[in-house]
């Protein structure tokens, strides 16, 4: 039933036939594999970087990230799952969240996570022989079994949940008898997780630089030894609540969350500096993206740019988030694109730069995008995806067209399923405004297809139910 | 009286203490005077071009504007009025159009335009020895007496109206008993205008074709004599109907909207490759512009890119458009500002720069941004204005703030008159959601100071009623 698979595969991937050179790492052993930086904002909406058309018009320059930019590749498209756990969840095994029983934030302490019987791609590549390190915001999975040091990461330091935990100490009346209370963690990879300082409103505040530094160290010591490491940062800003370090307060003039874009910017420029300093840079694939759209909260709103809508939604505001990949000497420097990539792609793409072979026991949802992002191609191998928000297909996106299954804009509003699938042609309305399915009715083949080829290989191979305990075995199928 | 003009001016401009040196031309003889070349696209949202996040995502590259961009100063807060009639007419006046009675386009053959009493920028360029030429979209006036050759241009080519008008001819039933054809019209200076052909369809896809083509062979005939020159040139793209020339019909793939912005910026390439190609490029301050924000009508919607309305309201979406200037040598290349600039600022500046001094008569909206422009200061020297919709006060920016006196998001809602003025964030709230006039309140200071001086200022120098006829005169007061 493999073929069902590739079936789903053949809709969504581009048409297109490449005969590419394998990147700077590939299976030639003289060359040195190159270390991989992937820098994660939180809920940092597509137009808030200076060079997605914020910056300045958010109240704080963000030169470092715009610097980055005109270094390497710049994607215009590039589409993440909906929430922070899926996002994740996407960005670790190449498979929609959907599938791996994430693909929403748990709330009130209910078990969740990946399950270990995922493949991250930690574990890919600390298979190939790199140093892993997470630093930052993990949010898939809070006990033992489930932290990153389960999952491929040789250490880490940070949250195992989300930053909003970090005001239950200053509520009202918070009782820790009911309700855990928040702390920052770090672990090693054989050893337990351990407790460090509990994750309030000053703890907040102070953590992406713990986090920086952490990076940093975790950088200089690998570079020492010459092992080629793995930084996985995902940074806690600007996750409500959306508190500068103190050194910010009040940087910009402009109130909480420009000073706190300022921090980021600022803590992306130090890892940048870290590696230039230390000579990695031409040997060194650095990513900046976001796990998801704003979050549209007062006071510390943040802002989707040009689009529609804000996280956990299926809207571009909610897709659409900046990505930049530098990668000197390979990926051309100041490339702009439009064309669809999706944070999965990242996994396989990551994968085959570091030599490694993803899965094949399993349907894996990233495509390669190497090629593309080497400019050996002009476009990305990906023509579409499925847009899950929370367990329900809520949108699919294909070329220049958005399909709208089921229409919420805000993750408040109550989502409304539409009699009829509505269409957008995302250059023409990228507002997602005037449904124009009447005029255009043979986009809903390929957009159908999606549909159907994507719940055909959730039938082949059934998602993991959410609070799936370890060890989880899939059920034998006639794959 | 002049001491209440003064006052007014006091608020919206910053308090910025520059001594400045004079800019190329100035008060040096023996320096030539900069040739001018303004290009204004017509209903050009601030979303549109690449370089303010546009280009590709509208399914058109635009490499010529997106270049300019990189060669000059762009700005991200530049300011119009909010419809064709008093756009134009706050550019050639420097005064906001409410003063002059073209504060709205007149529908229905209404007598309009500006009156001959009003003093133009091409007038002042003009007897600053300027060859003059307006090639495009007037806008000012469609009778004798009120044509770009009556108010200081020596030559013209172009449509008097609007291009809505090219559909006439084509509508079910079109009687021209009742409403005049309309025709692309062409005039030099001290002749009658005369009528060249029907403006309908066909002439729409045709007509910035000739735009560009007259423009150049003028500033061809001009640099052959040495003669300073000014070009204004509006062209009709991106105004519906969002027709393409049939060279550039199908050129995208993307549909009519995209064909026409790939054309305009086709046409922005032809203009500067002629300027570079005549060796003009170090003497000549290419501005490139738009009138106002987007027109939201189907099926050529247009985009005012992270901005909540459409054109013709005091949303941001409507004021804020696409600003570049580039003068190599002068202006810094490269260079981003979010400083408030308001469109009547280009007639003071272009007559500083110009070395003209502007009317002493009458009020001039318009402040100098040379210094600015030249980076001989780092700030803008306008910190806010009025912004009329028609003949009504709608809202007032100041800094990053913007406090509606009357709430419309598009020009077919019916307009709120709010009992109290909301007040907006413009850094932390770009899209003008969420009112937070309660926690600053402060800021209603220097709003209602704008507002009331502004009306102050209409008292002294009462407002032209739309439609007066020439010779106008203003009535004696005590100025």
């Amino acid at each position: 039933m493999r073929v069902h698979v590739c079936l789903f595969l053949a809709i969504i991937t581009a048409p297109v036939a490449s005969v590419a050179a394998e990147p700077g790492a590939g299976s030639n052993p003289t060359v040195r594999k190159p270390n991989i930086v992937l820098l994660l904002a939180d809920n940092l909406g597509y137009g808030e970087p200076g060079c997605y058309g914020g910056g300045v018009l958010r109240g704080a320059p963000t030169p470092r990230i715009d610097r980055l930019a005109t270094e390497g590749l710049r994607l215009l498209n590039f589409n993440v799952e909906a929430q922070c756990t899926p996002s994740r969840s996407a960005i670790m095994t190449g498979r929609f969240a959907i599938r791996s029983g994430t693909m929403k934030v748990p709330r009130g302490g209910a078990p969740y996570g990946l399950t270990q019987w995922e493949i991250t791609i930690a574990e890919l590549l600390s298979a190939q022989g790199y140093a892993t390190g997470h630093f930052g915001k993990w949010h898939l999975g809070d006990i033992e079994g489930r932290y990153p040091t389960n999952q491929g990461f040789d250490e880490w330091y940070g949250i195992p949940n989300s930053t909003d935990e970090s005001l239950w100490t200053a509520s009202a009346g918070f009782d820790p008898k009911v309700a855990p209370t928040p702390h920052i963690l770090a672990g090693r990879k054989g050893e337990k997780t351990r407790m460090l300082d509990v994750y309030d409103l000053k703890a907040r505040r102070l953590i992406d630089t713990e986090i920086t530094r952490r990076t940093i160290d975790f950088i200089r010591r690998n570079a020492k030894t010459g092992q080629p490491f793995y930084a996985y940062v995902p940074f806690t800003q600007v996750h409500y609540p959306v508190l500068p370090h103190p050194d910010f307060d009040g940087r910009t003039g402009n109130g909480n969350f420009a000073d706190s874009l300022a921090e980021m910017d600022h803590h992306v420029g130090e890892v940048l500096d870290a590696i230039n300093d230390l000579g990695l840079a031409e040997n060194t694939v650095v990513i900046f993206t976001s796990d998801n759209g704003p979050e549209e909260l007062v006071p510390w709103r943040g802002w989707a740019g040009p689009w529609s809508g804000a996280y956990f939604t299926a809207m571009e505001g909610s897709l659409r988030v900046p990505f930049i990949v530098r990668w000197p000497g390979q990926v051309p420097a100041g490339r702009v694109s439009n064309a669809i990539v999706h944070e999965v792609d990242t996994f396989t793409t990551l994968a085959r730069i570091a030599g490694a072979a993803v899965p094949a026991d399993r349907i894996i949802d990233g495509v390669d995008q190497t090629d593309f992002f080497l400019s050996q191609q002009e476009q990305s191998n990906r023509e579409g995806f499925p847009c899950y928000v929370a367990d329900t297909l809520h949108a699919v996106k294909w070329r220049n067209w958005k399909g709208h299954l089921v229409w919420q804009e805000y993750k408040y509003d109550a989502p409304q399923r539409l009699p009829i699938v509505h269409l957008y042609n995302l250059l023409q309305d990228p507002r997602e405004r005037t449904n124009v399915q009447s005029e255009n009715s043979w986009v809903l083949y390929p957009v159908m297809k999606i549909v159907n080829d994507f719940q055909e290989s959730l039938k082949i191979e059934p998602p993991i139910p959410p609070g799936t305990a370890d060890p989880y075995q899939p059920p034998k199928g006639d794959r």
